[in-house]
């Protein structure tokens, strides 16, 4: 009965992004170790967030998009510690504004479809306001 | 004892991030459909990751840190849309790259804790290169 | 007679931007003598653009309005650097689309001028399609 | 003798960046006029430096390097637009931060030309750390 229940219970949770939510309050706890709340307004952390993406794109700067599929390993290192910054200032910007990313997304994927819808796209890379 | 192995099965899966990976599988259903893998090298994908994080900034330029956690309801959702952008490419392009996103995050905040110890860090918002 | 003329010629130079000019085939001759035209399509220099201007804004990543009006001597020394890379960048991308900077830029403020009329734009932040 | 001395200064002026000084003024009176140097600190334009290069960059997006040469006048016309507001913001952070354009482009071309020695960066898209 009680094992029942602890099904039913992680079963609930299943739905939930445990990782993320760990990583967030990992960054709470982060942040406010270092008393770095006073800086962290959604402002600054928009303006981080864009930094360190324009910090990933420079590792493709000048690559084809063939080479950009090939890269080195110590050149896959570096995108993947920038990768992993604009994943946590993402994770943190969502924080502080009370803004829940998984539903933000299921939300986003749901108007994209309705933009472009699979007949209309197939094969196209224009903007839905062009299709 | 069946019901045993299941609540096992399950608690191995809490520590793995289920929604960040659902999410992987519709994109990637997504742009199969609408033969859009052509266009999702990863360096096109970190250019479109960038231009939603300026997006992302754009509303906040402007805005004092103090509006910026103060945010009006119809400039929160555009703001929620944004912020969902960021994530969606983000899953994209570590997915054509087989980056973990997890556990880059876990290694990123394991390296930002010895860069920026509690004692030196306190209050401070210096690049760790200049503390 | 002779002077005359060439008093004429110069005050006709003076309407046309030289600084400018002189950079941009400045820029062509150290493009074509390192070999890099090959680099140097329009999507790479939309891309080089970006990302230089995300490295500024970087330094100003954190700070207050105020601060970023008073900056230690140091910081001013790298902000100029890459308010150059910005410059640079720029006046290539529009010497490979062709595009003439100055008038691009007359014809913007002109039409910014229409956009945001002084009597309702005064002590506003806001976008004029809001205004 | 007037007119000799008018050709010295004239020629002086030469080397000077007339345009770019007249666009500098036109936006220090077109920011008086609004009442606009409250929202003008360094960091906030900065910031709008960033917005307009990802704005830019996004026509770029999804376009294969070749595409991006020969862009139908519609889509030229909207990068041109892009192109000038970068430029503006450019020249109205360099004004609040009485730094000195032209000049700064100079210097940087003297570094960019010992870091990347012909021999050495001929044909490569190597970072200068690189080499």
């Amino acid at each position: 009965m009680a094992q029942r229940k602890q099904v039913q219970r992680v079963n609930d949770n299943l739905s939930r992004d445990l990782s993320l939510e760990r990583l967030r309050d990992q960054l709470r706890e982060f942040a406010a170790a270092r008393d770095w709340n006073q800086f962290h307004s959604p402002k600054n952390l928009a303006i981080a967030l864009s930094v360190e993406a324009g910090e990933l794109l420079e590792h493709f700067q000048w690559l084809s998009d063939e080479e950009s599929l090939t890269l080195p390993d110590d050149k896959l290192e570096k995108i993947r510690d920038e990768i992993a910054d604009v994943l946590l200032y993402l994770i943190r910007l969502a924080d502080v504004l009370n803004v829940d990313l998984i539903k933000s997304a299921d939300t986003k994927i749901e108007a994209n479809a309705h933009k472009y819808p699979v007949d209309k796209a197939r094969g196209s890379a224009k903007k839905y306001t062009e299709l």
